[in-house]
């Protein structure tokens, strides 16, 4: 998307055609600046201190980082080592090790003198796939948010509600849920985003604030607290997050608080989606709430709040008294339920295993495992 | 309440039996310390520099600011200008001006030479009768949770989950929706409190893990956006929170956050109380969404948080891009069909008109004004 009226992704191929840039991630939203990446070490290092974050831009940069590593050295040796450094960096991120288990193994299968076009080639193709899988989130979101818009009285604003940052910063390109915003505004439509601060990490505050802003979307950030309040007072349309992961059933888990306006918006009739790429689906899973464990992480994100001070340094301040026993629960689940549809690459569809069904229909074939009973096969078929 | 073990109120008579002691909450939590007001000017001054806060304890504090003035010049003139200095700090507070009015009507028909000794008697009463309430809203709330201790299997602790600070530090002693937990954990119940950090001022982080933290309460603190999960996943027995106004039908205006916490509750079957001092029901309304004007307070509140740095001062940081537009409403309503019960000094009762007047049978006898219509009557009957 735009910085400035300037296009930009977050990960490129510089101009000498050898080495990647960045965008500095760890220096938003109070300053912007671009890094070089021009070995595999330099990559590893750039994900390891979030220089890059994302699933999605994680994954991506792994594959440059393959490529660098081969322009380096395309020996059999170096392509155990990059793989094995690179995924030490976030062993979580299931896209990380999707896209390495993807380069490791065309690379593998080629003479050493050919790995590094086929790397450079891979990378740039895994960037613009993702691109491809964004823009089209986007485009089957767009009707939706064209139908609100043709609801509402002649130049009166679309008010969209989300939380966190599923935004083209945590993508290559486009992002999950801000995608069908950036392509409504883009093409026309007076569109007004409320952002949820997103604590504890304030992903809202820093980085949706940061990309709506540079891009030129109207937005307003808000305390998470307060969007119960514009939802019931009729200031927002329709509100749209991203997921972490999503069950075969339709249950939703992104991060902590959405479910509480995922209540808000049911309690008022206002629609709530979720946008997803296809991986974030977990066909192996039918209840979210009793199936998905969550995670726990730093009390510090809590106990601690970072951002610029008077003087204009990066600092963060303690807004607990010393020794608060504090808890930091990463995501909660949205039941089903509550979502009215789901926007995915290939279309939308409610959020159910029907409805996932209808458009992946190659899933069909999953048969319960003997562990799951019959009353998940009686929930499916209700 | 207790400090380290040592009992405590908001604000006190001096040993000397002069001037009055109040404890500084401009620096809370991060440091405990207390001020010796001696002069109705330094009164006027903590009330507006907030080093007392809180309805009831401001309220307080205006009655000792108008002892003090008696104690410099019992004139009809200082009486006067006492009550006007007062009563600018902070205009909207409804106690403080009840505060004031009652000690101005009473020592205005005294001779100077009384006046003294009157205004410090009534200042001492209006402290003791902030705490007879508080203390009776805990008496009150007390069987509830006595009722869920009685409930779980031997051994487990009782988890509630409060939002903002309705604790003693906002009146003399004891709070309000706090009340109830500390009569629970001083009769020997084990009760952990889950602490909303509250964004955006944290009176949660700050003040309410204070509080409890230094009476022994345990407790944690968590983002706002965390109760939904915990809700769900059974780990919250009740909800409880204060409330700014509560209408005639029982829709409850609290802190920002409020309503999607009982949606929460309402969604998982655990109770909401709220519990309220009879001074803050408003029977001139029954609609609180409708009717409650929701006050929008400085964006710097959101744009920016306040707490201790590395380095051990107090400083704030900006958790947004600059020119971030930023929103920030102080409050919301509750629709009183997500209230479990209203606690009251009186007792506890349905959130319904049928409910508040069964506790406060000499409010029958309102009447519908012109410009409220059948439609209300109609509702207030069903």
């Amino acid at each position: 998307m735009n910085i400035d009226g300037k296009p930009y992704r977050t990960i490129w191929l510089a101009a000498d055609g050898r080495a990647v840039e960045v965008i500095d991630q760890t220096r938003l939203p109070h300053a912007f600046a671009t890094v070089r990446l021009a070995t595999m070490t330099q990559v590893a290092d750039a994900i390891r201190g979030m220089t890059v974050r994302g699933a999605p831009l994680i994954g991506a940069a792994g594959a440059w980082g393959m490529a660098l590593a081969m322009a380096e050295q395309p020996s059999d040796a170096m392509l155990a080592r990059a793989y094995d450094v690179l995924l030490a960096t976030r062993p979580t991120a299931v896209n990380l090790r999707w896209a390495l288990d993807d380069l490791r193994a065309r690379l593998a299968t080629l003479p050493p003198a050919e790995r590094r076009a086929a790397a450079y080639a891979r990378a740039a193709e895994i960037c613009d796939e993702d691109v491809a899988t964004c823009r089209a989130i986007g485009s089957s979101g767009l009707p939706l948010i064209e139908a609100i818009a043709r609801r509402k009285p002649a130049g009166a604003r679309v008010n969209a509600l989300t939380h966190c940052n599923a935004g083209w910063l945590a993508t290559v390109d486009w992002g999950t849920a801000l995608a069908p915003i950036y392509r409504a505004h883009d093409s026309g439509i007076d569109i007004h985003v409320w952002v949820d601060e997103t604590r504890p990490r304030n992903q809202g505050a820093g980085l949706t604030a940061f990309e709506l802003g540079r891009h030129g979307v109207p937005h307003t950030v808000i305390a998470d607290n307060a969007g119960g309040h514009l939802i019931q007072r009729g200031m927002v349309d329709f509100c749209i997050v991203g997921t972490d992961r999503t069950t075969r059933n339709g249950d939703v888990c992104n991060k902590i608080g959405t479910y509480l306006k995922a209540l808000a918006a049911h309690d008022n009739g206002v629609p709530f989606y979720v946008a997803l790429p296809y991986p974030t689906i977990d066909w192996t899973l039918d209840d979210g709430v009793r199936d998905i464990p969550i995670e726990q992480r730093d009390p510090l994100e809590v106990s601690h709040v970072s951002g610029r001070t008077s003087a204009g340094r990066l600092d963060s301040v303690a807004v607990v008294p010393d020794g608060t026993p504090v808890a930091n629960y990463g995501f909660d689940v949205t039941p089903a339920r509550l979502v009215t549809a789901l926007i995915t690459e290939r279309g939308i569809c409610p959020a159910s295993e029907a409805g996932l069904l209808s458009l992946y229909p190659e899933r069909r074939t999953h048969q319960p495992s003997p562990r799951e009973g019959g009353e998940k096969v009686a929930r499916s078929a209700g």
